[in-house]
């Protein structure tokens, strides 16, 4: 088979990625810290650019720099949803041929460091391996002019050591793997969840909340798979937060295995694992309100 | 805004990542190898594992992991389009489960040592950092079948140190980039390109003529912008290949500052440039051929 | 200049890297976690297996593993110290051409999960990105063996907002940093001690003690250097834990640039910095006490 | 044990690390290009920067970048040892607190594109893996000044198929390995070498003479372990370069496990390979000429 059709640009995009970002509030005698990894993303009317060169409607990458430094000062970086919906609208609103933007957010935790039992005024230590993620997209202008926000968690990894099973799982002539009832369950979650608004959400303490949910219902749920974890996980943020519309969770199976002692003589029950590297499963699961409002532009790449 | 719908679950897949696998031919004197990581992911009716914990119809990763080993000896991994393309069948045509399946692949190269100017029968170097891809899915059974291949390359570090500029943009109140005629222009290319068919491609022919073609356009074509030069690069290949129905092109725009050395009394035209790390500009743009079949599944998560 | 003289093997070792061991204490309903990654050691009578490719005298690197693993259930790992001490005794006890064995582990921290404001039995989230390190060497057999521990943590990122300058230093032709008198301090701290003694230490304790000790001194220390903040470190930690002989410190120098903002008539003090990637400083001193016993094999290769 | 002594600063030194250099040769249409990264490091008169906060006679980190930077344009970066060796000596000669100066330069491969069956002008695309290595020091002033070079390549990934085995090792309880005759060998080679003199070598023609034979005598050698090869490696390369005074091999067995296959039924001579990631062999050595210089600082820290 082979194509003679006229070759066209189907789809195109453009931003500045990584803007690392560190903004100190120091109003008074104790700091605050921001600490975040900026990318910016426009749509719009840029195909001259790439059909002919054409930079008339290209506002630099550099410019996209300068404005979410510039922002970090003004309207500031208190939640990154906020920092991240002014910066997606100043595109929109003020540069033409900007159809959409997209800001996506890392932010770091520090933690206050403690000296003589007392909280530090302006010193921290870096809290990891966590990281708090934010996605905004912001399209069309005035009355129009609609707007997404994603917030999620990565690398949250997560163990257990007893109350996760697998077993009676569909065989082939390729399984050889047995069934347990008993075995450690890990992973290095990502999670993602859409609101179903951009008004009124107390951006922190929402996140705070998501995130102790989906830690205590990984602990107590006993789990016959991390399909099953998964999906509970969603099901109760979903159900805790009704501000949400969806959940979208993926998660590796870092698999830990129990490590034959027996050859030597040694006992070893569920107590000396090998953690492997690669392969890993990978189990993905979307969880959703019925009646959750579309998701148009959110998850746009 | 606050939702009360009935919580579901709307999408699902799990695989196994990451399977490291090395194929060694050694019919004769002169072995081949072939060095690949391999991903499986599996589609269909697996919701009970989700909602309820039940496994009956889940293939473990283990199983998947056993099958893509025991494939890379027969068929074999003579090319990757095509042990993939058998791998993903094997998943929808024997599990009854499974809707749809993708295996993508990462391929290192590896280059025979040259020993008193005579190639070495079995004894190679690792190639990169430039590394090929593939992204098989397979849909259905019987004769509604159906498949798509993705070939691609990712981390093509490539650089002209001349025929490169970035002038007559837009401009705003945070611009501060001066135009320049004369810039050092480098990327490291994510290219992935979507076959019309599957039937009948010389898969490495093709691979190595696709990548001669793009890194040919780089460098020949004077760049008015990096979007340009991508347009260009996609539009090249879809000319050259017409059994292709699209490239999707990802650039990060590595930026080579001039450095200054001014201040020191030092001219510097163009010849010492500072490699900066982030942030970078991201380019990103398909090219497709307007009778181009449609993607269905090719680019499913 | 060109050498004529005979070609020897001056120098050799070698073991198993990087064995990565999760062991769980499940004696009651509250289980113990501890992640390590342990890496093994061997000097000896080796120079056979280089230079005629005999391997009487070798112990597989696989043999180390297997040893490192049953050791992790058996004296078990509730110190990593002890258990290194255990193991590398092990090698110069038991395998007969092993003059010295050095094991080297690093401990990854889990935080055991909160639910409901009560602390969970068997659920633990990953903390970082700080590492706790071990080295541990013992030489000799019977009366004669000498053992050394150096303890450590590394990638200890912490940052302090003000309180730190660099000013007055010396100049030269390639000179153009301004001098300052308030700085964001930043680095990510590789520190390790070496212990006077192996007996009678609490290990955990201590290193906990002079974890916030380090922390500490960065938070209140003035700091006209990052030179001059690490020595107050080393010298405070030396100060508070006599068993310690010395204290090295290796310190990249985090740079946060304060960003320009008043090209675009904003005021910027101290509030948005970029934090850069490289280059960056590297500055690393080691701090002892003059009666320290000598290092011995402590920090042998 | 507890120890009261004075504390001391007994070891210090400090630079700049990192810093990524682009060097473009263009005095005609033929354009060269040199890839770098380059660390600077300077020990002396430095402690009261440490004990007291004096800056004095400390020159800052940026101004050694500055110099790393103006010194790429002139005397320029045609060999990365004849650069270092003139910044090392600069530090050395002009600033007067400093005692020695280390130079480490990492130099990353470019190949120049192919177009219609010539070489391009002034397009290049990266060659990796391996990183080719110098590391230079320069020490005291006038007639009694002493220089050092050490060349290098490190991340070289070699892979032989056959001619490799593993037996007759000694064993002890925990030994379960099984010995073998035919195995995959691989290894990362990290190779230094240090030079004899300063004065009269193409370092050039040399790194890739030394290159070419330690890749041949993998190849060649049948290899009754990694030992082994190591040290005819190491050999070979001082017979043939007499210029040379000790090489230094520090090699990870990278595992390839034949797959079990023989479960499902399927043969697998030597086809198919599990390629591990952890844990590793590590293999190290030293190899030397027994009339060589002595080291001095070649290696200092």
């Amino acid at each position: 088979m082979t194509l003679s059709g006229p070759i066209v640009l189907t789809d195109n995009r453009y931003g500045k990625a990584e803007n690392r970002i560190v903004r100190i509030y120091r109003d008074g005698p104790r700091h605050e810290i921001r600490d975040v990894n900026v990318t910016t993303v426009l749509r719009g009317d840029f195909a001259a650019a790439y059909t002919a060169g054409d930079q008339s409607k290209v506002l630099p990458t550099d410019s996209q720099k300068q404005t979410a430094y510039a922002y970090a000062k003004k309207p500031g970086l208190q939640s990154v949803e906020d920092y991240a919906l002014a910066l997606a609208r100043h595109f929109v609103d003020t540069i033409e041929p900007v159809d959409s933007a997209t800001v996506e957010v890392d932010e770091y935790a520090w933690q206050r460091v403690s000296v003589d039992g007392a909280e530090h005024d302006f010193t921290w230590t870096r809290q990891g391996p966590e990281v708090r993620t934010a996605r905004i997209t912001v399209a069309g202008t005035g009355d129009s002019q609609r707007a997404w926000v994603i917030g999620g968690v990565r690398d949250l990894i997560i163990l257990k050591s007893t109350e996760s099973e697998f077993a009676d799982f569909l065989t082939d002539e390729f399984t050889v793997l047995e069934p347990t009832r008993e075995r450690m369950l890990a992973t290095s979650l990502f999670a993602r969840w859409r609101f179903a608004t951009t008004e009124g959400v107390d951006w922190d303490a929402t996140y705070a909340g998501i995130r102790a949910q989906l830690v205590a219902v990984f602990a107590t749920h006993y789990s016959k798979a991390l399909q099953q974890t998964l999906f509970e996980m969603g099901r109760a943020v979903l159900e805790s937060f009704p501000v949400l519309a969806e959940v979208r969770l993926s998660a590796p199976n870092k698999h830990h295995f129990l490590y034959d002692l027996a050859r030597f003589g040694i006992e070893n029950r569920g107590q000396v694992y090998y953690a492997a590297d690669r392969p890993y499963g990978l189990i993905e699961a979307t969880v959703a309100r019925a009646d959750a409002p579309d998701a148009g532009l959110a998850w746009a790449p």
